[in-house]
């Protein structure tokens, strides 16, 4: 299933550099697995804010995590940079599933990619609300045709 | 898919816990959705280096991560503890999938589970090698019978 | 200045036992330094917590660091587990001086010790306000005698 | 003491840019303390290897943390932008000092600022080694002139 991501950096609409870290290399030589979680999660939040108006602080809405997913191709190392990819493959009404790229710069094949859901709830509380009509077309502007090989709803 | 990974406290074979940090919690109030996979990646190295005599330090070869997976159900926050259960789903030639479930103290539904797919290779080197003896038996051991709802190979 | 912390176990009123992750260690297979201030800041926030009955998601005050420092003298390396010790060097009306000492298990001496100061303000202002009398009696059980070499004012 | 440390802009010699992630904030709504020592830790090493020459994978030395120090003046929120400021403070036989300074991208004012005494030493042993000839030069480059208030040796 997961194979069916995109991973060329074409199959994206949004990009983010990010610097990696220090502490991101882990004993063996490489950004840790963990971190590239860190990744998506701050290329999707910097969307959301910068593009979308999400306000963090006092909005009304808050984006809940309920799952994610990367498949690691090739290792990134201290102290390269990356190119943080994004776009929409699925926007339902109080949710949205991104898929993420990260790429190395001037590579057009992915190091690693994965999707990452999220579910739009009232701030405080669990229950979920319909995505309000700016940030949607925000996320509407991410969105991509549907591919040949279809993902599981989410 | 993910929905058949196992999700009560008796379906794990060994476990960790794990006191979140001060700094897991993100701003709305729960621990961030990418501190999950350092609590899959500690007990997993945890038992590998423990019961698996893995050394990390100087050892002839290490886990690569290839593939990781989660499912959020319900949030932890500071300063709960956390513990976390490891089963392997499968095991392979060279490649080991792990399944782990996160609870909360006295829960025995699952707060987050997923998986977690290691390549073993030599150290320094990208290509896969056998899992040795000792580290397969220790595996062994974390293995469960298969389970009605089969997963994808991995 | 630094060298009259304290670093031994017994100079220390509160304890908590941390669980190193995998992430902690870095490429030179030891916790990497940023990580002890993400134990300093645990020990200290739990007890805030569970002891000092702060509330941190609604309570009318938050504790803003102002200042930290860190001595290291042994390395920790992942799997071991840390046991952080906490006092209070220095209580003001509304500061605090936390000194903190990492400890291996059963070992008396301090592998890393330092301090951490919290100014105390009302939520979402930067105006600094008296520790509350609940907090401040918390605080004050932890506090020791003035030691003979003095640290300066904070 | 640590008021003698610079604070503005024009006292640093080496930058990097550094974009905050997500997971950088914490509960309260700003970068967790413990993340600027990540930024130290990241400006150094990144000077080390891109300019120093330092191997960190197969290099003969390491450098080991000895202490380090941080004050707090203003916060930084995700997803702002962090320009971090280094300078050399002490060069002795086998340690150096660093002092770093944490700006606002068009401040001239350190929202934070601190220091770093790396130790060198023979990989895999602790004992200090004198710091090879072409990292003395890139380190003496970030050197400055003796300033009117000193700062305790390290």
């Amino acid at each position: 299933m997961q194979d069916s991501l995109p991973n060329t950096r074409d199959a994206y609409v949004h990009f983010l550099t990010l610097q990696t870290r220090w502490m991101d290399n882990d004993l063996y030589g490489h950004v840790n697995n963990v971190n590239y979680y860190s990744y998506f999660d701050t290329v999707i939040n910097q969307y959301l804010i910068e593009i979308g108006g999400l306000d963090i602080h006092q909005g009304a809405i808050v984006g809940i995590a309920a799952e994610t997913h990367c498949r690691f191709r090739r290792s990134f190392a201290f102290p390269e940079s990356i190119d943080a990819g994004l776009r929409v493959g699925h926007l339902g009404n109080s949710s949205v599933r991104y898929e993420v790229g990260l790429f190395k710069a001037g590579d057009p094949q992915a190091a690693a990619h994965g999707y990452f859901v999220h579910v739009f709830t009232e701030r405080g509380v669990q229950k979920p609300v319909p995505i309000p009509a700016p940030l949607r077309a925000a996320l509407e502007r991410l969105r991509v045709a549907p591919r040949e090989f279809s993902t599981p709803a989410t």
